[in-house]
């Protein structure tokens, strides 16, 4: 009978938990730290902050955590190794600024700012501190995409000729998230270039086009609720991007990539494996958001960040991929504003691939 | 005991099959001749033709109908009703308005031209005759595709905010084909804009992007072998269309239109019920090829074609959506040649759409 | 131009259509009378029978076909080479032994009798005369079961371990067709029992369960609506039928072969293709009929009557294979009667099995 | 900033986590050790035991929890609110027995015993002290179940007609195992008679049907790998369970439920959502094994122990249940030796029932 013992029978050394904080207790907040607080064995939920006190205790006592209302004490307290940012958007190139000064490493919920110089200076800052950066591109985890990833990578789809991803949620948020949003295509088409991307490969022109359509608020703010996107992709490959924010029948995220030899799609978003059968119908439940979809992905992309700060390496999804994925939802909006195929250059530069517009 | 009673017991009359001959005997010819000849109740065919004779003998000893080598046989036959041209396009507009001048129905394969005038004089000689003119866009008889158009007719779909549409073959045709066949856009993009304004409305602008990935030979004749369409309804819908000559895994249509209050889509094209289990995996086999995909549909539009003729009314797609199809696909053409979105006005004329580009 | 062609440009000689009479213009009798008459390009439908004379008028109006109410007609008419026989069960074996005395090809709705003698006697006047008898299994021509056969034959499966079919009815039939059906087992389970025979081999045991639920009348008339059937092959595998006269939800035939290396499987009874997506579930319109569901395997039984005509050969499910599977079906319901395991003993008599259960 | 809150902003006092030990470190012990130790927010492993110290050591390390080479240790610690018990069948009835005696609840894997007496007593020990009994019945809390169990309950599918549930391993386990399993209808089938009872209600009869098709060594034990099970309710329903240790495509447990007014069937077991499309297939990865399968089902199951024990309650599913499917079982084992249907009867004594098979 005996503690823990602090090394295998062999005598390789025990592995413990990376302790993290975590800042802001919005919904996507508060999704983390019952992650870290009860379902990720490699990471360990030590302080939970957030600047409205009642939210701040009630998570603590029902997880079991620490808190507090100052970012500060997150940064000063040395048993923290790094700290999950799920503030709104504004507060985010700062507060990774900090971190990286303070030597935690980052997990950053997207997009890193608004602002293109602000969201460099958060990347180059993580980069000389170092610290580990990375960022809730979720769905680079789930399972599905990566079985999709790893068959594309390992050229089973041959010649990569066609990328489709569909991403629609049930109902629009209300007008208050959406005026801050930034915009459809940051908000949301975000996740779907970084998907591009990792799949496909870098993207040397985008062809945006949307429609308000859902909610007259879309139009008052000169924001779009539909979209679709067209993508041509250095290695030759097209892409289209289909978007809704008010795709009636629940939320879906699908993506079909289409290659010489083989074509992988992900799909089929049923709640349970149950089929219902009726009177000349047979139904599935379809599942109607977005955590319900990626719950998994959500916990593993925790994972990898405590796996990336206990060995020490990059994460699987960056900083750079971060600016990147940014400044190709920009580039889309000025596609649809100015009506016209965008196209865009990159340069690498120490290693790392920077995007930029061309004129 | 009796011959056939010429009247149903209460008296009503018997309807005989109408009577159709047929002109060109490539593939989709002897595809229409043997449904014709054996599977289409409503319709009977009397006489197949063809510029090779051999051809047509098999054909006609095959079948157990009359043969020849020359379309006027067809025209002079008075007990024939009407005729059915499968030849090469660039013959179809010439003998649509032969058979208008003989008062022959027409039901002719698209495009009606590769030429804009000479599709509106065919169109023009059926409606003057006036015979039926009804074209070959056969995914309109789909029991599949008639359900969705049903259920967005009748507005079970709410308003309606995406369209997406997916043409795959599963192999490029022979250059020789390509080479007369007017290019991807007129060619194949077609059928996918005549189920957009079917299923969704008319169309206000077109923007197209195409690649030539899979055989050196589509970017020597200028040609794409695959393309992205991004489309704007006049109702405000936005619409997206993906095509690819070369999708390795097999043949597929999949159809989809999203709505405020519901969404249907169209895929799933397993060849049979079965699947197949085998260890770690589940399969269905897929189908390789458009006849299999469409069979029932060929036929439908055949019997479609009779009840029109018999019941002297204009058939469900006509020679006028022939040419708006027609008129989107060089739309589609031109954008992707002048990489810019192209706008569409339309007319009505005598109660018809008739479309054009706006320079 | 010319009449048909009496042979291939090649001088083989060309085929004509097999002419076939049909007697018993009940619903089924109607549906094969409507194929026979459009849709089977091998067979053509020279005359119907039925004593309701304003029913053989009526069909006879609809399809172009000559009509009489008196079977001999058939018989006596030189022109006729086979008979489709769909008239009540009670009329089918004497049918059978005056076609055969007559010359004329016989394709029977089974069962052959409800009496074993009887069966045995229609099956040897076939056989002696000697015609083709062919037996309305149309399940064996449906190309998802056949698709399994050949998977199954073949040997892919490895050895066989375990088959399973579900049989299912939306809603009962009325009571005058129950009271006068034979029971269920011998009405409807014979189908299964056949299945199980071709796909897997020959039978040793069967243990019935049976239950009255749905409607009072069952109990009444000592039948049952739902019922279990445990089968042991001859070659070690277990199997298992599944079977309800009132599955609320609609029609269904499924069927399971386990194998030691691979299963295979058929199911998913959509009508269409299409998914219609609503808050928060996804459908797909299930059939709701046994027509429905067949309705090709239908058309292929009859096109394969043709083809043993014309070829001078047996059609793929004889006889003898309905003899075997009354045996079994009767079996069944002396399982259920005494409630014990029935053994069944087989006996080769000129190349044929002929089934007894062992008392 | 503050340590964890001990109540709610509104006063509510915080509720930490059930503390647990776990004895038996085999493939079931790991996996639960795991979900204890960092995925069941609810629950907390204090120690692992197992009587080989390398084994023990080494998950103790890689979970950072105490280790032990004995059962006692659990017992004597003060902390320790509740033991899982995963070792060897024949130890878990007096495992069971000292546990209630020292006043820890009990979760404890199937069967309680190979012995009817010994689980009797197993259960009352349980009862009389009174602490917690749990059964590792995961099914009852795979999501899919527990949907479909709620809909039945709820008399959404009206009448209950049958019942109809698949089993099947991807290879037999070893002889060593197989040999101490207590045979098929024990080791396998009670999982199925339990979810038979769940779902449906009462059992009346058993009629069991097994064949050694695999491995010759089963036929060596007496054992058979493969089973059918025809079952008949306390309300009139039939069903039926079919089973085999060698299906070589994979694992699978399916489950359907007909009723008069709707179904409620469970399969599907694809591992991903991904679709796999190669020439003229399309495939989508299946599951191989059941953890795999229930993964999410093994966590529920744990989670609802430590509900049960904080909310002073008796779980889902209890010893009774467990003693019910155990007599169930050696009915069935019963029924396959003596070839007959087995009766059975029940008891309800002290607000349980309690099963005896009819001699």
């Amino acid at each position: 009978m005996s503690a823990p013992a602090s090394e295998h029978s062999d005598g390789r050394p025990a592995v413990r938990p990376v302790r993290l904080g975590l800042a802001g207790l919005g919904r996507i907040g508060r999704l983390h730290a019952e992650h870290l607080a009860g379902r990720t064995p490699a990471a360990e939920l030590v302080r939970v902050v957030d600047v409205d006190e009642a939210v701040a205790r009630d998570v603590s006592t029902r997880l079991g955590v620490e808190w507090s209302t100052s970012f500060g004490d997150l940064l000063d307290d040395v048993d923290i190794e790094g700290v999950v940012i799920a503030t709104p958007t504004p507060l985010h190139a700062a507060m990774i600024e900090q971190a990286a000064a303070g030597g935690k490493h980052v997990f950053c919920e997207k997009p890193l700012a608004f602002d293109l110089d602000a969201s460099h200076n958060a990347v180059e800052a993580a980069r000389s501190a170092p610290v580990v950066l990375q960022v809730g591109f979720h769905r680079r985890f789930d399972p599905d995409w990566a079985t999709a990833a790893a068959r594309i990578h390992t050229g089973q789809l041959g010649d990569v000729y066609l990328f489709r991803t569909s991403l629609r949620d049930m109902a629009p948020p209300p007008i208050s998230y959406v005026r801050d949003s930034g915009g459809l295509f940051v908000d949301v088409t975000i996740h779907d270039l970084d998907t591009a991307r990792w799949l496909v490969g870098e993207i040397d022109e985008v062809s945006a086009f949307g429609a308000a359509r859902s909610d007259p608020f879309f139009a008052k703010l000169g924001d779009v609720d539909n979209a679709i996107v067209a993508l041509r992709f250095a290695n030759g490959a097209l892409g289209v991007i289909d978007e809704t924010r008010a795709a009636g029948y629940g939320y879906e995220c699908s993506t079909e990539v289409v290659g010489s030899r083989a074509t992988v799609r992900i799909g089929d978003h049923r709640r349970h494996h149950d089929v219902w059968l009726t009177p000349g119908s047979a139904s599935v439940d379809w599942v109607t958001d977005f955590t319900e979809r990626f719950r998994e992905a959500y916990l593993l992309e925790l994972e990898e960040f405590a796996a990336a700060i206990r060995e020490g390496r990059q994460p699987h999804v960056t900083g750079e991929d971060a600016l990147s994925a940014f400044v190709l939802a920009r580039a889309c909006e000025q596609s649809f504003r100015e009506r016209r195929t965008i196209a865009l250059r990159r340069e690498e530069r120490v290693g790392r691939v920077i995007y930029e517009a061309v004129a």
